[in-house]
């Protein structure tokens, strides 16, 4: 059932920790969006401490932002671990598509760990399903049917809920299409903010594991009330950027849901 | 002494150079600090300079908070360099007892650099003190006597001035104990902000080196006070966090001595 | 010609996509430096990757401020791919002169890459040059002339264009002298705005690729006037740094080349 109100007050309650091994461009951005949720956040790469860090967190995010090798099979021991004890997984695939390395690496991953939930823009996302040429264009035509099918088609072939985000974001278990309305254009002006949404999304898992689609969707429907809330009073992305902690700080469990924006296709 | 003000104006004064190894979440973060107080940060890590560097500093600050291999010899390398140019040293065991191996680089670290200052919070002091199970309620108790014997005990085993931040902060040389209670709530809805007080930490060591227990206490007041100036008129954690850069450069030392709520126990 | 309006447009129109090595501290501020002004960043830095990633962007920033050996090696490899595909490169070359390591890693750079611009400071331009000693006390003086003579010789020496920035910069080609006289105190109290000015000197050379001198100039300019307009209203470093990335998306391609102060020594 979508309650986003019901599983930030979750968060809120039960302070998951959400392990992270993602970029250096935005440790500090994702960390500080999971601690203004409401969640604790831990960064932690070596390969001799993942397993054991995996261990103790409720979600794992993996982003391969800024990628090298130890960093992947830094990743892979992680999602080795979470997966042992059931954890949700939640793949951030930064720039697949761009270079073959970035390809390869999301594909490995998705190969060898199974990932909950597949957070990406359309490029990225369609280049994991091998339909990179045809659909990309999907990102400048904003057209809502296309990127839904680009959702469950991803879901379908990966096996994965896949998350694809953009003016309107898309998110389908491979059957159902969530489409979530809410964000705001300086969301586009600052580094970041799709590995935040990533981070937001390991969050929303920790606190509503059993439901998937329904947590990822949340998430972003929260991310996306909290971004228009941050833009109201800001004079451009830095200022933006900095009210966007405080309004995610600031979400209500009990509006929440009134001002999700999140209808099932 | 305890004049946080007349160490402020040194620092100030002098601008020393403060080496800092730290983890890939907080780097800006830390730099920023620094530079707001009036000191100069510097970062580097690659075991080809790091002597050299701590060769130009007033202080070193190590912190472990996204630890690999490498950065582990690279800390004990510099920390080799400060021993012998005779800098003050400061330890921030991030994460500490959370892994194994996050556990045994504080240790390697405690064991082959002289660390002047140790400075954490309750859980992770205890666990170098080995008395991990029994200590860590201390944070949640926030009972004042607890935290400061856990304060005294630890400078004793471990031959070092251990500055143990909480609600309220414990510092001891392992005779005499400060507490320190400046700060605000919201220092905990920001990612960094206990790597910041070790940075500044690091620069009071450089401006009163003589002193490392008033030292380092004065650093917690002056920090504490900052985050008390930055929370009145911030929203949230976002603005907040930018309004702390702004407050520790507005640090009036004529002021500090008088706001700073250090305690003898 | 001097037109840094026209290039601003320019680059909000094309957005090329400026690859970016560089170091821990910034990673995050150089990126949203460019997306602000209206750039697309790019950070990868895996020898995997480098070279394909450099093959897709127009611009390609190089910066040695948390310096390694892997990283060196990256840096060569994108440099030789962004030369073979003529694509203008900068420099940043942090901290030279401070360690022997990064001298000659700046140094081994500029041997292998024909770089466009380096842009540094005038204690880390004058190392490059040899003449350390005697000119960095250019910095402390500010004192135009001197800086102009070591922005030329190090034009001519290196066989680049060199930008030497302070509180008025310094751009020379060799035979011309820009002197660029815009910009805000507050700039010295944040952490990575010299790494700023370096990212959007490679925004303005994919801008503008064929007129070097000129786009270096006018990045100094329109980072500058971005600082002012920052700085009106700022309570200190934090918010300051917050308002930078809303100013520099804010710069208005009209009013910029009425505000630029450069002036042709």
């Amino acid at each position: 059932m979508i309650s986003p109100g019901t599983t930030l007050r979750a968060i809120r309650e039960r302070k998951p920790l959400v392990h992270q091994i993602t970029n250096y461009v935005v440790m500090n951005e994702t960390a500080n969006a999971t601690l203004a949720l409401g969640a604790l956040p831990v960064m932690a790469h070596a390969g001799e401490e993942v397993e054991e860090m995996a261990g103790l967190a409720s979600a794992l995010v993996l982003n391969i932002g800024t990628l090298s090798e130890h960093w992947v099979e830094a990743m892979l021991l992680a999602g080795g671990a979470a997966t042992a004890r059931g954890i949700p997984v939640v793949l951030d695939p930064v720039g697949a598509g761009a270079t073959a390395y970035r390809t390869a690496a999301a594909r490995r991953i998705l190969d060898l760990v199974p990932v909950t939930v597949v957070r990406g823009n359309p490029g990225e996302v369609a280049t994991l399903v091998g339909a990179s040429a045809e659909v990309r264009g999907v990102e400048s035509m904003g057209a809502g049917m296309e990127a839904a099918e680009l959702a469950r088609a991803a879901a379908r072939r990966l096996g994965v809920v896949a998350s694809v985000t953009g003016p309107v974001d898309h998110v389908s278990d491979g059957e159902r299409v969530l489409a979530v309305a809410n964000g705001h254009e300086l969301l586009a002006a600052v580094t970041g903010t799709g590995c935040m949404s990533s981070a937001l999304t390991g969050c929303f898992l920790a606190g509503k594991p059993a439901e998937p689609l329904e947590a990822a969707a949340e998430a972003l429907a929260a991310f996306g009330v909290a971004a228009e809330d941050a833009a109201a009073g800001a004079d451009g992305p830095g200022t933006f950027h900095a009210r966007l902690y405080d309004a995610l700080y600031r979400l209500d469990p009990d509006t929440l849901g009134g001002r999700a924006n999140i209808e099932e296709l």
